[in-house]
């Protein structure tokens, strides 16, 4: 099987929009653009042994790597509407390829996100996948928004990443529905999509934590030219793993640990109504943990005390 | 030094056109799509002694992989905007990524492509460009536009890029000026991107030679549903290394080879007047080498007789 047979076995069977005039099978795709919007995009790579361990079933590598594609998109608040796909692979192997990209559209299409376009090329797994979506103009969710007195938000629960991981590498042992529930948000952690589409407007700025609520939220402040003062104890972590450790680790996991694939955003005052609204409804899910201030600094406290951080956030090169 | 400080010291002096909302710096890049205009894009990965040999510098690697990527774009007839990167680099390496750096921006600057976005991971090294263009609605050069009776020509020679590759691995020795020649060739094919544009409207399918012209010109007869007859004495063969090898060698590098960058297209007999007006006033370089047919094969002559080809195209999992 030829690199061109294994694309088009397994990666033509898209669903094509109608602004898609030409997906997989050209030398590019071609689209229209949304009537009246911005493009929003974003280029992700995961690479074998650092992204996933070695050895993940290829349905969950799929699966994986589209939702940490798919973040992005939400952490701006964009619909997203088309990707792009490189594989790098050791060997084609039709049954790895097949399961690959099961995984890729069954969360493609439960966004609809069109596969448009591909290369596959022979080397160490390696995959990177390009997301494009769109915003009202002028309404994509920045990081450079926040201001002093805004109020900082993160959506669901912090420190899961960094749990599953402990548990996948078997440093950690829970119960059978937490396992079920890490494994869930490590390899399928819910893209914040809708969550991000409801934010335009009401957020001032936001991010998608991937490399730990620390660093990401340090990237808002750096970007909006401000700091923050995050009160731990308000970190919301999940009792499926949290009792397994003590309430500094946890915390610390919660802080630093990446591929968490929340949006952390922060809100002005005049705002907070209705996002606590939205939150009593239950139309989101989302924790106030702290402010905005204009200190420059990113202040972690406790109980009132300062609290140090051992590790400030992942980095591949660090 | 971590992979953020990478991205925005060697690559965030991208010049930014008025369109670009956001660049380099936030969860995704925001653009405006050209007004009345189609979007064209293409993904293309470059691994490490698959499509560069070990060791090369990174300076050559980075201009060839904006070069094969604009390729793309070039055969769609497509205008060249904007441009993400993902960078995966086993170490981080300050002099190797701003060499490279520079071998990507001066490609990407001469074709008014701005960088918007990216990613830099730790892992073997591999590259993946996206390029994204735009076209007139409805205007794209695609593979499927080729018609019995057409013209089939090619730009600039072919088997440049086979030829390159044995001097490279010192499998052939020619003399200095044809060295240089061939190297450039290899590390920077130049993307027919004015030729594209200028062809919108008069070629009737198009493809970039990057397979080899036997596999590319396969792929329109497929998409077309046609066939079509090349003269194997017509194809342009650069002197620089032809008379280092011997005529049918030549004529199977030029037809097998991959690499070569061209772009072959189709021309309707009431354009092919215009065409050739063009090359004789030196607009664009490209030699009629045979044309469409209904056969649905792709047969080679040469002085009348069936040419038989030892191995039909360049394919990674061959």
């Amino acid at each position: 099987m030829d690199e061109f047979g294994l694309i088009n076995t397994y990666f033509a069977r898209a669903p094509i929009g109608s602004d898609v005039l030409q997906g997989i099978g050209d030398d590019c795709a071609v689209v229209n653009p949304p009537e009246g919007r911005q493009l929003v995009m974003s280029i992700d790579t995961m690479v074998d042994g650092m992204h996933f361990p070695y050895g993940t079933a290829p349905e969950r590598i799929g699966v994986r790597v589209m939702c940490a594609a798919l973040s992005d998109l939400a952490a701006m608040g964009a619909r997203p509407h088309w990707f792009t796909l490189a594989l790098t692979l050791p060997e084609a192997d039709p049954d790895w390829v097949a399961a690959f990209a099961d995984g890729v559209f069954s969360i493609a299409n439960r966004y609809e996100c069109s596969l448009i376009g591909g290369d596959t090329t022979r080397g160490p797994l390696c995959i990177t996948v390009q997301v494009h979506g769109s915003v009202e103009p002028g309404k994509a969710l920045r990081r450079a928004g926040a201001r002093p007195d805004d109020i900082v938000y993160v959506t669901g629960n912090l420190g899961d990443g960094a749990a599953a991981l402990k548990v996948i590498e078997k440093k950690m042992t829970v119960a059978p529905g937490s396992f079920s529930y890490l494994l869930k948000r490590f390899y399928a952690p819910t893209p914040r999509i809708i969550e991000g589409e409801m934010l335009v407007g009401t957020a001032s700025a936001a991010i998608d934590v991937s490399d730990g609520l620390y660093a990401d939220l340090a990237k808002i402040c750096e970007a909006s030219g401000v700091g923050a003062m995050i009160d731990v104890a308000r970190l919301p972590i999940s009792e499926h793993w949290s009792s397994y450790t003590n309430e500094a680790q946890a915390q610390e996991w919660a802080l630093t640990g990446g591929d968490d694939y929340q949006l952390c955003f922060t809100v002005p005052r005049e705002q907070v109504g209705k996002l606590e609204n939205w939150i009593r409804e239950g139309r989101i899910v989302a924790t106030a943990i702290g402010k905005i201030t204009n200190k420059h600094e990113l202040l972690l406290v406790k109980n009132g005390k300062p609290f140090e951080l051992e590790r400030k956030g992942y980095d591949h090169f660090g």
